[in-house]
């Protein structure tokens, strides 16, 4: 039996982790939301010599002799997953060795910025040198931290722990035939969705009072954060009572800024409802960022994107709106915001033809890290493909491989989380609605109880449990991408009439 | 002769005090302008961890070492000044036992809770147990720093080093006299300054435009602050190259927003603008809390404050005002921030009758901290006072001792610093007047000469000079009152008509 006074000082420890932890979020917050330009370079070196405490902690013997201590303790079960979670952290930064580590990060640096000039000249012969050196530096990543099956699920175990390459290949191809079934279906409908109603001037501030009457209907806590502006939209939790979440607005399409805020609001109401019992632990975060981006998705998507919605909060938005929105209805609201287009930039896609994107990168990020493709070789590839799933083909590199700063940064394996996130929304909406008929409670406005019931399958439980088994709890099955497919062909062929 | 090893990591130490420095600022920040309410109990404690880390550093062996090896290198003036402003720092955290302090801080809390109840209740008898055991511990304190003439001194070195009972008692009584004489000439005109133009309904977000438009004027660089809305104005300057400050906004009196604005940039011109070279090193600092307000009350009262300023920024006023305002002339616009009314409360008081309000404070902490007053007097003395200095008394302790919340927080020595900031600010400008024209400068919208003979002789100079040295320096006289007399008899002779 461990002796309460060693308990104590594991949890005075953990203690110091979090605090560290919140401190660097708030730093990255405020970075985003409010530095003024000159502060930058002070900032940077705040949150370097934060991050080297916590480092230095997270890989300290006395971290490793209370992991030892209790990650077999059979009497609390809490401690054990806690010390198991510190394990991993351990086991992962003290793997790779300090040097390789920071010849990594500085390298980073350089290649993000050559990057951007190569997209700026759409160059890719430009960008390639420091590709190759990325993909290296995750396959020695890869070779330190090992794998079973596949390199690349190292990779994808960065960010969903016990998400497999076998897995994604098992679900992604009937995925694809779906979707490009319906695209060409809904390429082939006469039916034109009509935006011009809604692309009218609407002030700065109405939207925001527009967010934040709708992100209190879905049950954001504003005592427990705030809604601030930044160019990319955000969710930055320090603790459950702090969650910062940050929208964008567009002066003449207020529904950039309304659907950014409840997407950055699903994040949210994940962080905010862990189990209280957490609190300072390393287990007082989101299971992994598939599950963290399914509750984005959801409650963007499946909620605020369906007609229910704006029927139940039709005199939300006209409290808020300027007269000149005074005749839409819920038809026109529902309807504008699901215009299907297939584009060549991923991060201006539909929810149809996201999935297709994320797709190709998996494909190649792959093929890259296990050396399946000729380097000079992965522009005409990308262009293929996107010719073959999406029916357009990129006219320059910047509009085609080079658009997404992912891979400059070194970032392999954390692309396809966006598409394992809303299958995860659809299977656990399926669970859901059979007992609560979800449309109903929207129309009704009892959205605590979606609430509720994510919290009980999902929220409450922090890091305590893996993603698929989450998903296995919740829903009794495994991953199935059926219940995507069912959502996408029904929503769009009922909304295209075809 | 020092090797350069030993500087680079004397330097280094420096570096690692400025970053938990800022991150502490940045924090403290956070917590006025945006933390909701459920986050404040986590943020205590990451206030209070880096803060530990700071005391910690300030306090180590590591410190000393370098203390004792810099403070006496008669090669390089800014090590050695350096090195013997982290003595100080090293000595007056030593020197009060650590178990002294921590008493000190919890009573500190239970203190302000009681005084705030006393205040509620307006019962003086409530608090005097706190107030006695506040003035027991500051009496403590004292003897453990030390002290030649006055233990006052001691207190008021805290804030203003080189400051002494001996120089306040050689000024204060001559400024209560001249402004008591003011005063009473005031009192006995039949002119009435007319506000009602000026209390109408003037939007906040015009406020704001109208604030940064000025704030720019005076020199206040946006891009290396910020403007944002607490309950209490207040500078947070986290480096030279972010200072933030507040305002708050009333919606039917703008000059609130704008003074307010305009004090805070003066504190802020003053942090943006040490020299370089203090970078990452604890001179980085205001010379003086003293010297610091004097700053803030220069820009707001002798140049915000002027017809000449809103004669030259008449058309920046009108851009961001609502039309029921451009009527209004330089003269409407600067008499009405004019008015002068003896009043009971320290914070809504005007820049005449603020230096009575202190002096009150004042006399009554020396004979408290002196023990030369019976505690149960206290209250009567203070009305006492007040009907001798302004001529009214307070109907309740509520409104008269119970006010401020600085002696149950265990703060005494600080008061005097509002007026000692103004009569630094009046002997600056006398002297800047003679070089500058200020008046012509101003009319002629060349607000970056002031600030550039105020950096010259202030600002650069961060706490790399004491206060009192930096007044001989520029004005060639030790501190004098008779210039702050001056500026308030003219002033107030010629909008009063007396």
């Amino acid at each position: 039996m461990v002796i309460q006074k060693e308990k104590d000082a594991f949890l005075a420890l953990l203690k110091e982790q979090s605090v560290l932890k919140n401190i660097t979020f708030m730093m990255q917050w405020d970075t985003h939301a409010n530095i003024p330009p000159k502060g930058l370079d002070d900032r940077l070196e705040s949150v370097g010599y934060i991050s080297e405490k916590l480092h230095q902690l997270n890989t300290s013997d006395k971290m490793k002799y209370y992991i030892d201590l209790f990650k077999e303790d059979p009497d609390d079960e809490l401690l054990r997953q806690i010390a198991l979670e510190c394990e991993a952290l351990y086991d992962k930064n003290r793997k790779i060795p300090q040097q390789l580590h920071k010849e990594f990060v500085m390298l980073k640096a350089k290649s993000e910025a050559v990057w951007q000039e190569a997209r700026k000249q759409s160059d890719f012969q430009l960008f390639q040198p420091y590709l190759e050196k990325m993909v290296a530096y995750n396959q020695q990543f890869t070779d330190y931290w090992g794998y079973d099956a596949h390199r690349y699920d190292a990779l994808l175990n960065q960010y969903e722990p016990g998400m497999t390459v076998e897995l994604l290949d098992g679900v992604f191809p009937k995925l694809r035939t779906a979707i490009i079934d319906l695209l060409g279906r809904i390429n082939g409908s006469d039916k034109e969705i009509n935006e011009s109603k809604l692309t009218k001037y609407f002030p700065e501030a109405n939207q925001k009072e527009l967010s934040l009457a709708l992100l209190s209907k879905i049950g954001f806590d504003g005592q427990a954060g705030r809604l601030d502006t930044s160019v990319h939209p955000y969710t930055f939790a320090f603790h459950k009572n702090d969650v910062r979440i940050t929208t964008r607005y567009n002066p003449n399409d207020f529904r950039e800024s309304v659907s950014s805020a409840l997407h950055e609001g699903g994040h949210a109401l994940y962080e905010q409802n862990f189990a209280d019992k957490l609190r300072n632990t390393p287990l007082a975060e989101v299971s992994s960022m598939g599950m963290h981006e399914s509750q984005a998705l959801y409650w963007e998507s499946f909620i605020h994107g369906s007609k229910e919605f704006w029927e139940a909060n039709l005199d939300v938005f006209k409290t808020h709106a300027p007269k000149e929105f005074h005749d839409l209805t819920a038809s026109d609201l529902y309807q504008s915001s699901h215009v299907v287009k297939p584009s060549l930039i991923r991060v201006e896609a539909d929810e149809v033809t996201y999935p297709l994107h994320i797709m190709i990168r998996y494909e190649l990020e792959k093929a890259l890290l296990d050396g399946e493709v000729k380097m000079s070789d992965l522009p005409g590839i990308w262009n293929e493909k996107m010719k073959d799933y999406l029916g357009v083909a990129p006219p320059s590199d910047r509009e085609g491989i080079l658009q997404d700063i992912h891979w400059s940064s070194g970032d392999f394996g954390y692309f396809p989380l966006y598409t394992i996130g809303m299958m995860y929304a659809a299977q656990l909406h399926h669970t859901m609605d059979k007992e609560l008929h979800v449309k109903q409670r929207v129309r009704n406005n009892e959205l605590e109880q979606i609430k509720g019931w994510l919290t009980d399958h999902v929220y409450q439980y922090g890091k305590s449990k893996k993603p698929l088994d989450i998903l296995m709890n919740a829903t009794n099955e495994p991953l199935n991408p059926d219940y995507l497919i069912t959502y996408l062909t029904g929503k769009y062929s009922d909304l295209y009439e075809v």
